[in-house]
């Protein structure tokens, strides 16, 4: 038979409804000693809260639900951070389910993992649902908030850098370094997820306030990897015509460094590196990488912040998280 | 009123059964084309399973808990895929949490977050517990495994390297390659997990073995953290003593090396780093790090499989998985 918070309380002498506040976390109405007393005749006896069951019974859940890929992102842990805070704050709790690598059946299978149980919502991080598992998201009637992704109909609810901006500020803070002939590498501005030909446009627009005519060589498409930064280079090398490139992300940029390292092509002298991301890697490398860095944290914070707050509001939201220069290693030209 | 199995057999045609295969993701009965019409027809009229229900009514869970640190170390992801690619094949599914950095608090939210829920068991990966939340899992009765993470007592089951033979192999191979002076840096020799105490005894056995004297200055302990290697490096710095230095994991080889770069120290010819890991980290930065590879994937797939396959089985087990050697850029000494 079962361990009830009753028979705790009759073993340590304290009232059920004390040893129930203990057990679910909560603060301010007991000590410190009291907590320890109760929690170690819990687990004395066995004590196992069963949520599920309490969840079913009151159909309120405390759990929020994140979806990430398999292959991580390098910057999933900060949004994970900022997601663990605000549950942490809000007395709600956090599972992480893998969505797989692009994969259909593995998403799926994530998704209904999340559905199948009591949640209060989903969030999922950079994760480009394929159209079917869309389906089951919205028909679910589960909130839910993308994050870090955003979409060219505005249907969804998401939280994001504006990445028209990224581009914008990027290739502006270069002009102001005195590049006139900038690439910008990795990047895929053609998939459902608008991110890359947001940034294209950005990157246009400052182009043409400053005069700059755009070479169709210095847009070097890719897939936000490694490897795209290091093709993205080769193909640079072959005209040797940029002095600065914009990087689609931190692995974009390592990328580029390494195989200027190769090439012996003096970075920032001869090419200045600038990424977007910002998350630790650039200062991993040597030299380390200025950045266009984005506020991770503040994403995963303000999806949780959003929905905990907005479960009844199908509105949609777009939030757009500002971000932030992280200057280390440019070089200026003088004109 | 939700939509059952019925419904969506009644609007589809196909039997119960077969609603059932494709809603629960099994295979080899059904066509593509028959899944599709389930899954959309399932997906129309807002169908969710309601898994909690069924799992509290069979008492028989398909969930593995795996519980991570917040500050995750570099290969928790490579652990994390062996989880998910041996529960995929075994029909379970994953739900992952956080537990904080070193945090009493956290730790035991994780932890009663799955012990609340109907779960198969709990993988705690490098997760070093405190006392309280060990005797709340111990107690749970629910089956558990470590994964990278050893201890002193063998009281508790473990998946992870041998990290005395790490030490072990990683010292016999700077001296095959003639190094005599050979460091060790950033690694706790003390704490309840005795991973740096073995690794420690590899080393000086490897030492003694080849008739090489130890100097205390050549260990320099450390929290396994890009600071640690960076300390060590300077404390080496005022010998000049040491021709090579095992790294206790990739972040102190990377922390080692780029302190070596500020000072002007050649990598590999003047210092060869041998770092223990062998994460893609070892691959971004210049030179690359050599190192002692560890096959977390397969610690995981392994975790995964004991769990499934001995949820009844009370024996302590403690599983030792080989490495192995990658070497990029060593320097050879000929004497």
């Amino acid at each position: 038979m079962s361990v009830t918070i009753k028979d705790i309380a009759k073993e340590t002498g304290f009232s059920v409804a004390t040893v129930s506040r203990v057990l679910s976390d909560k603060t301010g109405f007991f000590s410190q000693q009291t907590a320890a007393i109760i929690n170690e005749t819990a687990a004395k006896l066995g004590y196992k809260k069963n949520m599920a069951a309490t969840e079913l019974v009151t159909q309120k859940s405390n759990v929020v639900a994140v979806i990430v890929n398999s292959t991580k992102t390098n910057f999933s842990d900060q949004i994970i951070n900022g997601i663990q805070k605000k549950a942490d704050e809000a007395e709600k709790r956090v599972i992480i389910l893998y969505a797989g690598d692009r994969d259909e059946r593995s998403q799926r299978i994530a998704l209904s993992t999340a559905l199948e149980r009591p949640i209060l919502g989903i969030l999922l991080l950079s994760v480009d649902l394929f159209p079917s598992n869309l389906a089951i998201l919205t028909s679910s009637n589960i909130p839910f908030y993308f994050i870090s992704i955003s979409f060219k109909d505005n249907m969804l609810n998401y939280i994001a850098s504006d990445d028209q901006e990224i581009g914008y500020q990027a290739t502006n803070y270069l002009i102001s370094q005195g590049h006139k002939n900038i690439g910008i590498a990795g990047l895929n501005i053609e998939n459902s997820a608008h991110t890359g030909a947001l940034r294209f446009k950005g990157y246009q627009k400052a182009l043409r306030e400053a005069g700059i005519v755009f070479k169709s060589d210095w847009l070097q498409t890719g897939d936000y990897s490694y490897e795209s930064g290091v093709t993205a280079l080769q193909n640079y090398y072959l005209k040797k015509d940029i002095t600065a490139v914009i990087a689609a992300s931190d692995l974009v940029g390592i990328g580029i460094l390494n195989e200027c390292n190769r090439l012996k092509i003096n970075v920032p002298a001869e090419l200045s590196i600038l990424t977007t991301d910002g998350t630790s890697l650039c200062e991993l490398v040597r030299p380390q990488l200025s950045s266009i860095t984005q506020d991770f944290y503040r994403m995963g914070y303000l999806g949780t912040t959003y929905l905990i707050n907005n479960t009844q509001n199908n509105a949609y939201t777009n939030i757009a998280i500002s971000q932030r220069q992280s200057v280390k290693s440019l070089n200026k030209i003088e004109h």
